[in-house]
């Protein structure tokens, strides 16, 4: 079945200051989520292990991918849907072999020679970014902007989904430059109405 | 082949101030270590890769396996000899099943029910402790003493490796517990002679 990337949100509890992981993500889904990726730092294994078990079963009742970011046994042990790795995490060919041809593999990428070692070694869809200025700590690379996300977008022939400072007010124009999908963290749980973000974004990507 | 418990090494660059890893390793066997586990925490999954690669085919080359603490993507990624999980990593029977049959699993425990557990769950060896106080964050819980690690050494049939304060002034108390090896951070690598440190405790260990 061909994976859906058009609203894929990335977790961070973080950002929820104490609201609930699981409503938000259900929140999340039912506004128009179709992509789910779990992102954790700073948890014990156990934690990860637990909250990935959990997420898997939410998120696959109601027919959402699951993608592990970084950790490979994480996905493993709780036989997600696929990994998404970055510049530092395991290498993409040793992520690929480990996981098998069947689960999806997802590559961060901000330029397009990242972009064709991606398509090249194992990855099945880019994450292409940032685009823009964000306050999260996701970034280690300066803002790439539209225009290099088109280039990218364009250098590979596989799906490609933007990510970093993404919003209602410029998700029309990153949707332009010709991706497969928007990928939110703040945007969508940045605020107490998740359900809300997430189907006012859907709406500008089906316009 | 059987595994060589007896001086057992958990690395900790922490402690090592600047000095390096893979040198202090290689005198570690030089002076008598026989087994090896790389800890890394705070560092990226990239990193942690490629100073496992190193740190493998270093150790391998003096016939020495290498475990990994926590980490079983990292363990898979570079076909360590083994793993170690303790209690808020992946569940060991979830880490056993992921590693296959082959490899070797150690458990951390405090008490003889973690060891029934842990002989029970797939673990090939237990490191038992704290045994006495440590300035390592490793410990998150108190000081069990020598009783009580001889309790969990007769209360299973695995090896019991005995862990957590270990230095040349009690090892021979810690031995005398019927242990099957000490493992040690700080009474090797806590100073610049590696070496000799190694050869100290091992001497102790042969008495
Ligand atoms: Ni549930």
């Amino acid at each position: 079945m061909p994976v859906d990337y058009s609203l894929y949100l990335v977790t961070d509890r973080g950002i929820l200051k104490g609201r609930s992981l699981f409503a938000a993500v259900e929140e999340a889904i039912r506004g128009g989520v179709s992509l789910l990726q779990l992102r954790e730092k700073n948890v014990c294994s156990r934690d990860f292990y637990h909250i990935a078990l959990e997420l898997k079963e939410l998120a696959n009742s109601c027919n959402v991918p699951l993608i592990i970011n970084d950790r490979l046994d994480i996905a493993l042990a709780v036989d997600a849907d696929g990994l998404h790795v970055g510049q530092e995490d395991l290498p993409l060919e040793v992520a690929r072999k480990l996981l098998g041809p069947d689960k999806i593999l997802g590559y961060s990428v901000s330029n397009t020679a990242e972009a064709a070692y991606g398509e090249k070694n194992g990855a099945d869809y880019l994450g292409a970014g940032p685009v823009y200025p964000t306050g999260s700590k996701l970034d280690t690379v300066d803002p790439i902007g539209v225009e290099v996300i088109k280039t990218i977008k364009e250098s590979v022939s596989i799906p490609v989904v933007a990510i970093g400072g993404i919003s209602r007010s410029n998700a029309a124009e990153v949707k332009k430059s010709g991706v497969d999908g928007l990928s939110v963290i703040s945007a969508i749980l940045g605020s107490p109405q998740v359900e809300e973000n997430a189907r006012c974004l859907k709406n500008i990507w089906r316009a």
